[in-house]
């Protein structure tokens, strides 16, 4: 068997490339589908629950497999250097890409609310990062002008080649269980994985229906930064769930497509929904996902408690957990219960434990 | 091709497992080995450099591939509890591997000093976590009476099957070279690692001498925390690369084994060595690594200046890089430079972006 080397080579025959396109990898996707056994008995669930980890992705989260493609075909374009707006994963996931490449990366971030791990990545990767007085709407924009105006390659998610990357996920997903789930459960912030995600479900389905039929898309905004369920932008969007707090996604119209086109729904979780889901998943699954990630599963228990799956048995479903929990240890640990203090000594080990 | 369903599916003709072993599994192993190109050229370095990179391990480290074994073999001995001594990445994969198994996981941590990510694993994942009054040392001396004494399973590095789940990055390696490395650059901790590859590696040579020469072993502790360098237990062990703050080390003895016996060397790095090393793979080949594993590299090019390669060419030289860099955000943070602040506005941000 040879060895993965990344998902540009793997999926070579579905993507925009050459054999002229410079390889930027990082050995990106080829992420596990967990099969959630303890949860389907805990929530007593009739059916099955996969989660595809993409926390399992180089830099921590599913952007990486978007940023191999945009930042392989920037090089092949001879750009000397890419920018972005990023809530952290992107940026994260640029700065990565780009240092591999040895081009420059330019990333402006909405100043504050900025998870920490994130922030470190895109810093540590040597990117220049620019903290603007603005919301991540302002720094969008702002980076369209820029890469219109400059030198510069755009690798937000309007970028065509992100998507491409990252509707790999869904090939994969179909490999791992031999055919389509009939849910997919996601997160929603800027809407271009939902639309990836798609793509590549309808991609699947026109090379062999049997086996891929069509799954419904399923996706779930927070409650405090839901403008594609509540019709309209969000100034000031606010959640826990950082890496979605998003006002006016990029690709809105082509999520609204997804779930227009699967018989899915978007909908929206609070932040109290996505909480216990991300804590449900670490404590049952053994997966550390980050808060983003966890209204996936929040919105699969949000439709199971409402009855959606009532006259439902025997379905698959698949939830993403788009990024790695280590991606914010501030809200786990601010989450969490601390750990008991005790002295070195087995008595008082023995009684704390609780055996 | 059969998906990937982790490490003990796929080596369990080299483990201890037999088909009535429950496998416990989040998909560990399968790590990357990267060409690091541009650090090739940076250094001057004769040769080729590749970084394994075990941060892309379910939870973020190489301990995943020991405990996914430790914890399958305590569930089919029937135990309910597992336990373990931890600065922090021991403790993040035993309390997510006892979660997926669905007993309980006890964790005995030093007060204070533990990087915030890898505390907070533990703590989401379930596990029972008590601060000790003492170093690791204590901490560890506490475990294996506990372990004695009351049904709890050690899982610490001293649990063979720990070491027998590590072995297998020895062999992943030598698949995707084609043939073992010349020289193996790594961290010394509690040197169960070490040991570990040393055995996979004396596996891969009984089975196939030719192609599966041995690697010399060159193992690096951190100049603060050595106590096999100094030659005798360190009582209060300092170094910035937490994972590796260990002042007596519990497979001493193998380790030094694997030194003497491949011709290799375990020798130290300062704090400022391995910062160096850290962002330099960060910078130049996208790879984000805790502290720790830059002990490698550091050693590398430590050894690189002193000549210890200048007569020999054409080396392959394999560094593990043991954790990812998202396990310990705040270091990152502290030693990078924080983002410029810039007003909403096109002309500053050109300025500020030095294009």
């Amino acid at each position: 068997m040879a060895a993965y080397k990344g998902l540009i080579e793997k999926y070579r025959n579905i993507l925009p490339v050459t054999e002229k396109t410079p390889v930027i990898s990082l050995n990106e996707g080829n992420t596990p589908l967990i099969a959630a056994k303890n949860l389907v008995k805990k929530l007593g669930f009739k059916g099955e629950i996969y989660f595809k980890f993409e926390g399992m992705n180089p830099t921590g989260s599913f952007k990486d497999r978007g940023m191999t493609l945009a930042v392989s075909k920037a090089v092949e374009e001879g750009s000397k250097a890419v920018i972005c707006a990023s809530t952290g994963n992107t940026s994260a996931s640029a700065a990565a890409y780009s240092a591999r490449a040895g081009i420059k990366c330019v990333v402006l971030i909405p100043e504050g609310k900025i998870a920490l791990g994130k922030l470190s990545q895109a810093v540590m990767h040597g990117a220049e990062v620019l903290a603007v007085d603005g919301n991540f709407d302002e720094a969008l924009n702002l980076v369209k002008e820029l890469s219109n105006k400059y030198p510069l390659t755009l690798v937000n998610s309007i970028n065509p080649f992100r998507i491409e990357g990252q509707k790999t996920a869904a090939y994969e997903i179909c490999e791992a269980l031999g055919r389509t789930p009939d849910y997919q459960f996601m997160p929603v912030g800027n809407a271009g994985n939902i639309t990836a995600y798609w793509k590549g479900y309808k991609e699947c389905y026109t090379s062999d229906s049997d086996r891929y039929p069509l799954p419904k898309m399923m996706g779930f905004q927070a409650a405090g930064s839901a403008p594609i369920v509540d019709g309209h932008p969000i100034t000031k969007p606010e959640t826990i769930a950082t890496a979605i707090r998003i006002g006016n996604p990029a690709s809105w119209k082509s999520a609204e497509e997804a779930r227009d086109e699967s018989g899915g729904v978007i909908d929206k979780v609070t932040d109290e929904e996505i909480l216990e889901a991300y804590k449900l998943i670490a404590a049952c699954e053994g997966v550390f996902c980050e808060p983003a990630s966890a209204s996936s599963l929040a919105g699969l228990i949000k439709y199971i408690k409402q009855g959606y799956f009532k006259n439902i048995k025997k379905v698959k479903v698949v939830c993403i957990l788009t990024g790695h929990g280590l991606k914010d240890p501030d809200t786990a640990v601010s989450n969490a219960v601390s750990p008991k203090k005790v002295k070195a000594d087995i008595k008082e080990i023995i009684a704390a434990i609780n055996l």
